[in-house]
């Protein structure tokens, strides 16, 4: 059986889910014995220790030309220790030159099985994984293994997949058979899909492999030669996914600098120098607006964003005001803010939130809210792994920057005790209420665990105000809450045109936060926070060129 | 029988062609009185002349700000005096706003429906559109019928296919179902395709409907509110398809302004202010280079480009010299070389062109193309219809110019007698031999008929300049000779990696200039000869922006 073979049935599921967009999962989500092997959580934890204080030393790409590596563990706040190799940005452009050559040939069909194996090993290597997000982004255990693990694998093999889709769009020959009255004119005709050429894929500290995967593996079905760039601060979880992609490849005689890792530090960030090399013609990237519009700006590239947004929540009226609370106090705690998902801004009417009991006042709501953030971050069982630690210093130091503000301090950040790493770095998230005119304060994304409640004077100007802000600051998530159709159905087309999807009254087990892979569009590519989206057509098509020869028949 | 109903099984078989890319045509390309009346042809050159020195009244856009036009025939060298609707670009933007909220909520099927309709309608006006096309741009006759015409009319049937399809691409709406153990989440998903708002689409003077149709109609059908801004030069071929879309809109109860016409004129050119205007998302454009870059730049725009290329003839053996010398003399004949798809840098090997008869010299080639070119000119039957009359005065400056370049001469640039219009504005092609280093002097376009013979060391270095020059400076087409498989694979890698199509040994009556509807890419949209390709799935999605909403089941 080929590689080909081996895979075929996934890949048909994978692209019948894309246009079900029902629920798909290849990976499975939850870290259970019975699916991953009785040891597999042990042995990943103790894989991930044997790694710490040494070299990389799996990658199959050669010739380091220095070591470095500076990662630092959120919840130990000491330095991993571990060194990667490190190269010029011209090794890496003349290798991937190189490889681009052979890879640009393969059909897309090898090229697929060889990606789905490496998804496979991948697989193998969800725990290791798992720790090294822990340690790397502070994300608790269930979110790390989750997000770097299934999560990821599913969102890498859906962009497989519609890579895969547009390279069979058209045919790769016709007969062209044009009947001019007394004769034809024949040609044959062929098309070629022509991969760009090199790809540089910039990681983000908080998503390390589920924000670089989409990328990678869009690039690489795609027919590119890849770079991935990790943040210094993320780099072992994706180390682990680019090394197995490396050995398939190598296994299948295929030059592993197809896909190359490369690190850098602080002090000496090659990430402008790489993505400004002329041989560079795609850009993936995850972080911050200015880096991303300054990626954007730049001529002659192709470049694929995800930036910063300011999430909203509608609060116009429920069906069960305490539930609601709990799922919102859920979405703020997890991770501690610090997703690109989580909400920020609460439009609340000043009239309060009509129930099937009675309105609820705004200062009832708030005070339901805080409660309910107190009591997951008191419930030891619970709190300390669902936020998790806090990834850089900086974020800690906005959220009590926040509290400066003016405006009624509801909650105010603290820290609490996290029974397995009792150095970690914590911070609670804060909840200010601002006035709604104040847009110089809540009108940017404040990463982390930050929380404005907005006093709207009715919930069309909370639909304005979320509204405005998408459109003009980005916006990823949005969540709603109505028991009305006609202003669930306002919301809806008012948010459609600031190109942001919403959840509606979201309860229970399930959270605005969260996207899946085969259904949800990740960033709709349509507003400030960003141009791509995880995985429309476009997110793979413009990762190569569509080139059509003819010939007469002979 | 619904409208949609009357028009869906053209739609299928459309749909079906842009996949297969086989021959397919909705609208016959023969101005055949068996086709399209024993009058059709009478009539229309009487509407077109009772249309000269008048005001063009058709549209349903109202309250006209001013009156004004400035075309001029080139056959004639007079000016046509019919005059426009004219208005400020502010009225045009608060017009498009306005339409754009209703047509944006139509559904695909009923857009698809009134865009095919209008498609009818213009059917019935081709001669009309062929008169009015061969006056503004100086094509010839067959031309001027084809291409603004039939052929006009596939592309745009092309690209509301295209947009369809991609509209029809995901579901509307889909239950997704998680199993979690003990339980199930379960959320209704719904998707929507959401235009990007308004739209302006920039003409070109040489061919006023055919660059621009694509653009109107991939944007009007993924809901998008369009302005028409023609050539100066050229109006009244596209004012009539724009009436014609109005008035289907009207008849169907929508806001004619969801297409509108924006005429201006020379000393007062609305397009940048236009272009620059906020509320403005997409731009499609056909010119020149300087200004397609410069748009292309507007920053929070999605631009469409044709721009300019530099098209290559490799020369390297031939199964017959004089059918291949006469092709390409054809080719460079054809409307006096102002197709974006004209051949200007012919590369022979210094060493000859092997044939099964022997090598043809380099200086034998190029007297078989200056004989060719002559004997098809001097033909009182052909010439003067192929060639047709130069639209702009720079373009026959620009040729006399070309004279003064340091090379041999092979073919001076004359004028000729047009039978039907003695005072047309005429110009042949100008032969000039340039060594393979002057790159100063072929690396660039010269609109016009001007063709440079370049005297390579062999096919290696042909092949090595033709995909230099489309990789720096854009190709939107390629011509290539060889009985040499090798060879021919060769050219086919090396110009797919300049994005650029290659037309083998073409002999016989069809030509590296024509690109057809439903199976020729046109431009590829991978070179500096634009960004954007008739009609790639790219050429539709970036129109509008997919969003989802979702909800827990109740």
């Amino acid at each position: 059986m080929s590689l080909f073979e081996k895979h075929n049935s996934v890949l048909t599921k994978a692209i019948d889910a894309l246009h079900s967009r029902k629920f798909y999962a290849a990976f499975p989500e939850h870290p259970a014995p019975a699916v991953y092997g009785e040891t597999a959580d042990a042995d990943g934890q103790a894989k991930f220790k044997a790694a710490l204080g040494n070299k990389f030393s799996e990658l199959k790409q050669s010739n380091a030309e220095g070591w470095a590596g500076q990662e630092e563990s959120p919840y130990l706040q000491e330095p991993l220790k571990i060194s990667y190799p490190t190269y010029s940005v011209n090794t890496l452009i003349n290798n991937a030159r190189s490889a681009f050559h052979t890879w640009r040939k393969v059909s897309a069909e090898e090229r697929a099985a060889i990606l789905m194996e490496s998804l496979d090993r991948m697989k193998g290597r969800f725990f290791e994984i798992a720790y090294a997000t822990m340690h790397t982004t502070g994300q608790g255990y269930m979110m790390a293994f989750q997000a770097s693990g299934p999560h990821a694998a599913d969102r890498a093999l859906e962009a497989i997949a519609a890579g895969y889709e547009e390279l069979k769009r058209f045919p790769s020959s016709a007969l062209w058979d044009k009947p001019m009255g007394k004769f034809n004119i024949q040609l044959n005709k062929e098309w070629r899909a022509v991969p760009k050429g090199i790809s540089v894929v910039i990681g983000c500290s908080t998503f390390p492999t589920w924000n670089s995967v989409t990328g990678i593996y869009g690039s690489l079905i795609t027919g590119n030669a890849v770079i991935v760039k990790p943040h210094p601060g993320a780099i072992l979880p994706i180390a682990i996914v680019v090394a197995e992609i490396q050995k398939v490849l190598s296994e299948n005689n295929f030059d592993p600098n197809t896909c190359q890792l490369a690190v850098d530090t602080y002090d000496k960030m090659i990430t402008k120098e790489l993505a400004e090399h002329k041989d560079v013609k795609l850009i993936d990237y995850t972080g911050n607006s200015t880096f991303g519009s300054y990626l954007e700006a730049l001529p002659n590239k192709i470049v694929f964003t995800e930036k910063t947004g300011v999430n909203s929540v509608i609060l116009d009226s429920v069906a069960d005001i305490d539930k609601t609370a709990a799922n919102l106090a859920f979405s703020i705690n997890l991770y501690s803010g610090q997703m690109c998902t989580a909400p920020q801004n609460f439009y609340i009417p000043e009239g309060g939130i009509p129930t099937p009991h009675g309105t609820v006042t705004f200062d009832e709501f708030a005070q339901k809210l805080v409660d309910n953030i107190n009591g997951l971050i008191d419930n030891p069982k619970a709190g300390p792994f669902v936020l998790g630690a806090v990834q850089n210093k900086k974020t800690s130091e906005r959220v009590l920057e926040a509290e400066k503000f003016s405006g009624k301090v509801w909650l105010k950040s603290r820290t609490f005790e996290n029974p397995m790493f009792k150095n970690a770095r914590v911070a609670t998230p804060v909840i200010l209420e601002v006035d709604s005119s104040k847009k110089d304060v809540f009108g940017a994304e404040l990463f982390g665990p930050i929380v404005f409640l907005i006093k709207t004077k009715n919930t069309d100007e909370s639909i304005q105000l979320a509204q405005e802000m998408a459109i003009h600051h980005g916006a990823i998530s949005c969540g709603a809450y109505t028991t009305n159709p006609a202003v669930k159905e306002k919301i809806a087309d008012e948010m459609a045109l600031a190109a942001t999807p919403v959840s509606f009254n979201l309860t229970g087990g399930i959270y605005m936060n969260q996207n899946a892979a085969f259904s949800d569009f990740h960033v709709t590519g349509g507003n400030p926070a960003g141009n791509a989206s995880f995985t429309n057509p476009e997110y793979v098509t413009k990762r190569f060129t569509w080139v059509g020869h003819r010939e007469p028949v002979m």
